[in-house]
């Protein structure tokens, strides 16, 4: 049995440049937050890229969603606390709340993420590392209230609402372009007119394929409810011009 | 006389999401944490943001330099320790170092501040604020051994390079575009290749004007030496289509 807890639990700051014209937190920020807590917990308990990278496993960010009723306003101090709900070969869901350090809860996430081999980019066992040691970590007990990442059926109408190329600040460590970027351009689609009526409540991403540094980005947009808005993005490659889906996202909104 | 220290210490993890290709963490996440700290350091003592706010009065961030030797690499631990060099009536310099837990200095960063009264955006006078307090905070024992802020001398020739729509995640606090936005920006004009031969060595930037949402900004950018470049942006107002500067950057590389 591990001797850390199930639940990790991560201490952050809404520091003031990373909140939008509202004064609350940016989400691309709060996706940094959960992304670090996930990495952070992983790292503490043996199967984290650390121990995964030299044996070239990496873990790779399948769906995240994240559900809202408030965010976290300039200078709060809040937590979030991280736990894996299931593993399965090939799949792992974790997930996350987000708490203010009085206990008032902000929020919810939801994950979904698979291990690949980094040399053939093909699935990798989950349980195969360290003997399944993940599954000493598994936390049935406790719930989170808000729905699975979904998988957002796009209809293949919906209209491109803007082209981006990617540049030197959307690249991460893997030189893919950073998980996070795609929900700060999707969020950028709106304006702040929009924002100012607006508030986000949801936001669900499912990641199809990696994008690259050169690649242009293609954001295609679509009302599919009275607040909700899908979004497909795709690229096109730099090399051979052709066109691939990268990403879907579901954004709900709620009315200021 | 004041119970703090002179200087304030900052505890910072260079985050993975945070840090480029190269695995370093990004000019623009530093520059992030540089401001942080000097609102850290200077609410802690009496005249930051959460004394002015109240009082109609605000900081603004007039020139930045940072110049380093070498970039915290992801995960890394490290310190961002500023003091105030020197007050004037409607300016203050303050310093930064930069450096890993085990004393390693990374680099060195310099600023410039003003004070406005947000009703007037007129420039206020700083020792007016708690009868001249910041005062008893100078430190000018410690050097910060890197060159001033330069000016940053533009021909008017150079060449736009680039144009870009700001928008939502541009936006700070108070409806500005976010001081730290244009760093980012700046460093984008460079691809990958471009950055898999060079380090950035020292980022200069002068603050003229504020820009806002829905302005358009362009970059043009000239070489001005082997490995140095010159930046000005200007913003096209999107009521009435005038073209402004808003700042000027000095970029240098060192090849890796």
């Amino acid at each position: 049995m591990g001797i850390l807890s199930k639940t990790g639990c991560y201490e952050y700051l809404a520091e003031p440049f990373h909140c939008d014209f509202s004064l609350r937190l940016q989400m691309g920020h709060l996706g940094n937050h959960l992304l670090n807590a996930a990495d952070f917990h992983s790292n503490e308990r043996g199967y984290g890229m650390t121990d995964l990278n030299p044996i070239h496993k990496t873990w790779v960010l399948s769906r995240l969603a994240v559900e809202m009723t408030d965010m976290p306003r300039a200078y709060d101090r809040f937590t979030v606390e991280t736990w894996v709900e299931s593993a399965m070969r090939y799949f792992t869901s974790r997930n996350f709340a987000i708490s203010r350090t009085d206990g008032y809860v902000y929020g919810y996430g939801r994950s979904v993420w698979a291990m690949i081999d980094t040399d053939t980019r093909q699935p990798a066992d989950i349980f195969k590392i360290r003997d399944g040691l993940i599954t000493q970590y598994v936390e049935t007990e406790r719930e989170c209230p808000i729905e699975r990442a979904s998988r957002v059926k796009m209809t293949g109408d919906e209209p491109l609402a803007h082209t981006l190329e990617t540049r030197y600040s959307d690249v991460d460590v893997n030189g893919h372009i950073n998980s996070i970027k795609y929900i700060d351009h999707v969020l950028d689609l709106f304006d702040i007119d929009f924002y100012s009526r607006y508030a986000l409540r949801r936001f669900d991403i499912a990641y199809v394929a990696e994008s690259y540094f050169g690649d242009r980005l293609q954001f295609y947009c679509a009302q599919a409810g009275e607040n909700e808005y899908h979004v497909r993005i795709t690229k096109i490659s730099l090399c051979d011009k052709t066109e691939t889906e990268v990403c879907r996202c579901r954004i709900c909104f709620v009315e200021r």
